[in-house]
């Protein structure tokens, strides 16, 4: 069994960490962790876990001895305890922000923080599970990937790859439900003021943008800006990710779509929609899928790329756990296999 | 003119009366006060009212110098300042609980804290507004009954008043929109967890139990209690009170509908649905209507009455309108009469 | 294996039967009947389930070969099916209301049509699954509870077992998320017009009131007759039913809890909520538990019982298959064990 | 008084007529037509409604005296009955898509159907009322513009209008909320499948791509395409557009806010946001007003404007209302004030 430990245990990353853990063949969770509920009994905390007997600890970085430790922290929190746990052998897999971003400047730019060490920014690998390297195994640190790169990137890579986009032409249009703002306390997310309510929100500055901007720069290996738009929907679950990109030569929607169809094929967790339908929040709701609709207008050699995936899930403590499977040499859908709820 | 001013500026409350008041021909509002944002214009708080040039203005009871004040506040607020003002011969309504219960031994133990004065108390004027004294033009305080209680007590008012139930057996199963709970923020009315969410609470503890209790208590001239059992919607607006009674002797469902039909004849707010048709909550949406569905059990005698107002409006800004009205003689419609906003 | 087949394909029932038959190591899905959409493949009606390669079939007795037949119909289906497969002894789990209510002509008074033969009704085993017969396995025909009577008999089965409850005094005010009313459209299911609203229907002649009636006179060997209010929540998902009945002697809630903390002590589904907390129906999303909250107004005597489960799951599909794992002398929670997701 | 009628009583369109029309001082609701309902008492359908003495009427061409005629149906109707109703002097406001493309091959292509002829086409006076002609008052026919449309147009003009962009880098991602879709039931929008679900729909195919460019084609005096992606929220009413465009020369936000301000300094219903702040869809629920937020990618030229409105009003009924009264002669925004509900 893979000992586990989860930091940030009164959060939503935590919670779904723990949901989908209980039905890992492979995984006991030995550690939950929370400095502001240490002692409490977690199913105080979520009800919902009643049979769960564990109670928060403090994280004391002498006594921890399990094998791998989930940080599922708002940035700020990983940066300073990671590098201790690596020290003692222990594999981190962090969903905060603060080891996905390499260059120093650019997280201090968008995180308003200092960043983590040269060092260890360069130790971590920040994995999108389907391109997971093979030696994953040798990993100390994992960087999981943001909620709106993981569906942005798993829409752009084939076309990046592929060389088929011009590299300029980037528009991201990105909607999300409301738990990725997290379980912290504020008025935009307040109910009454959230409920049947819809807007963007931090455009030009949200942390996510030069996170996809650095992963596709690195692939395309040339330095790629794009133009990202989130909006918050008023529902708990999901993100849609609309693109809009410049093919640079003329393309059929049959063409693009069999790119996408051989791209994806051996991938569990992507599936490509057929020409002419799109793919809806709901229809990945609870799953670690990423469901991928394809159009092009040839009139102006624009595609556009609608990409959906469970925020919580795929976009989190999901990936996370495929992530933990690469690590381990399991395969990566152990553990993650329920379907969809619903409706 | 009648010019007032608004204590609470930055609530759910004031920003109803306001919505309210700005179509209100005889009404100038000329204060909004908020000790937490003064000298901020409204307009940032609530950017759907950017025509409004206001600025929250700090209270300081010497320089008020209008006609009404509303308090649309948290308990614990008016009962300090409410005197003051009425010693000034400024009117006041009040959309706390603070002038409510007239037993001060009640309002401890359910509101936690000491009540106002019994003089203070007994010079309040606890009014739904429907049964408003003919010499309204005389009261200083004004009580602005809570959403629940407006709620139940038109939907019970025909029944006690009538003598035609065992008043030992009122059961209240009443639900609301989450804007009732105010707009403090809380973990249980965080988007994420109060959407597709319904849930019961605080059960025989909920300061609207007494404030119902005292009313058809006086009403019926002898002491009543009531089950009272809360419920949250995942809805923003809206409250349906379902009232079980066992009448006191046989009737039918027609002969019931008619005792509503007539109590309620000549009231422009009550609107009493045909036999067979339960009101829905959207359809008093925004409106100060409160409708009633009739249901008669003949097998046990038992009564059951639907009653849906807006909480907002019907239950809290809506009626401290209409009480303002009847204050100062004018017709009790006057600016309310807005329809429901469908769908 | 057990092979089974589903009836009524294209509907929720169906489609949470799949969701939750993938994950039972036991079972393999053979057929997936819909006369509607023969030959279609499944994936066209649910995008999600887009793994799945069965298509929809005609049902023809004949040709059937499987080991049992769920049905999710609606009423008027199974009871012209089900004596033909049974013949052929094929096991039946009908989650419709077909063979739910033993008495012909209330059959007809609330389903407004013919009832089964009463030969076939005879057959039939009503089974809240938590109140299997030990013989389940010689079962060839159950009767799959209604959502709101799983939710409701639930929390009634210890009040009445233990007769400490007035029988004549029950009262059920219960909600229900919108998938409960099925996948065929209606207006008043429209999204715009059920959104951001709440109401009461079908007060006195809800199909769920007979068939609660029929368990608990059963249970206590009288005839007791019961006041049932359902209400439409505007979620998807979850029931909440809130029941009121008068204690028959004095009795502290501390004692009441204890009640049910002893009944439900082996039974893996069904949590009891610590005093002064009330479940909420988003804490069983998902899953196949009921959770319960107790309370006890001491002044009048009348107990409170609040209690949740997911619609879908134990209130029918869940439930089913926990039916289907006594059948075969299984472990009841065998497939069953997915956690809540939350939020 | 304007006697006005109204045809389509019985859709979401109707209704909100009648909803603000009842506030218009100048005008009488004097039929309101529905050939599916013709007799029946219109507060059956909306109980709401239920002071309404109006029954539905069966569309009698010869018998019609009122002076305006609405029409809020699907399209295919009016084309068919307006132009007999112009004949005998009734002016008529169509809310329908029939008299807004001018050509007819477009419409056969996105509408499926034969157009109106072009003579009666080229009568037609597509209004978006902040830029009504000053002759308003002889016009006969308004082909009044759609939701999409109007959150659209209103958001490009001031860029198109002062060629500060290039025509040819247009993208509109829009969001809608459901009633968009109207009253008629479907599948997509049944309450259980639409909440908690995000998804992009008709992607190059919608019947609103073609009005924009049409409107800014002749706008620019060039053919001008458009990048159309049209989503749906789950949420009632509301829409937000989201509009990339590329400027064609370097410019500050600060100098673009200030385009906006200036073309939009006398119009009441469109409101510039500060630079910063960006509109949400319920700031404008139940109001006309249109808010408009701007920023500048200055790294890519890129202008990002976010534009919402409450689709039933300033999208439908109420932009029709304000055709009605620049018609009249009368403020454009009679009857128009009511102020947004919120929350």
């Amino acid at each position: 069994m893979i000992e586990v430990g989860i930091v940030g245990g009164s959060g939503y990353g935590a919670v779904e960490l723990i949901r989908l853990l209980e039905h890992h063949p492979q995984v006991r969770i030995k550690h939950i962790f929370s400095h502001s509920k240490i002692d409490e009994p977690i199913n105080k905390t979520f009800p919902h876990l009643n049979h769960l007997t564990h109670h928060y600890e403090d994280l004391n970085i002498e006594d921890v001895t399990c094998d791998v430790i989930f940080f599922a922290t708002p940035s700020n929190v990983s940066k300073h305890i990671a590098p201790k746990l690596i020290e003692k052998n222990i594999k981190v897999i962090d969903l905060s922000g603060d080891f996905r971003l390499t260059n120093r400047d650019v997280y201090k730019q968008f995180y308003g923080e200092t960043a983590a060490t040269q060092q260890h920014l360069d130790q971590a690998f920040y994995s999108i599970a389907e391109w997971g390297t093979t030696n994953q195994k040798d990993l100390q640190l994992i960087a999981n990937p943001g909620c709106f790169p993981t569906a942005t990137l798993l829409a752009l890579h084939p076309l990046v790859d592929n060389k088929v986009i011009q590299n300029d032409s980037i528009i991201i249009d990105a909607k999300t439900g409301v738990s990725g703002a997290g379980r912290s306390l504020a008025q935009h997310v307040h109910y009454a003021e959230m409920n049947e309510n819809f807007s963007a929100y931090a455009i030009g500055k949200h942390k996510h943008k030069p996170e996809i901007e650095q992963y596709i720069s690195r692939l395309a290996n040339e330095e790629i800006k794009v133009v990202f738009t989130p909006h918050l929907v008023p529902m708990t679950r999901g993100i849609l990710s609309t693109i809009y990109v410049k093919l640079n030569k003329q393309m059929t929607a049959e063409h693009l779509h069999d790119v996408y169809q051989q791209y994806y094929d051996n991938k569990t967790f992507v599936r490509i929609r057929d020409l002419g339908e799109y793919p809806k929040t709901k229809e990945v709701y609870g799953s670690n899928n990423c469901d991928i609709g394809i159009y092009v207008d040839e009139e102006s050699q624009t595609a556009i790329i609608v990409s959906v995936i469970d925020n919580l899930v795929k976009g989190a403590s999901g990936q996370a756990i495929q992530n933990l499977n690469l690590m381990y040499g399991l395969n990566e859908a152990t553990g993650l296999q329920q379907l969809p709820v619903y409706p």
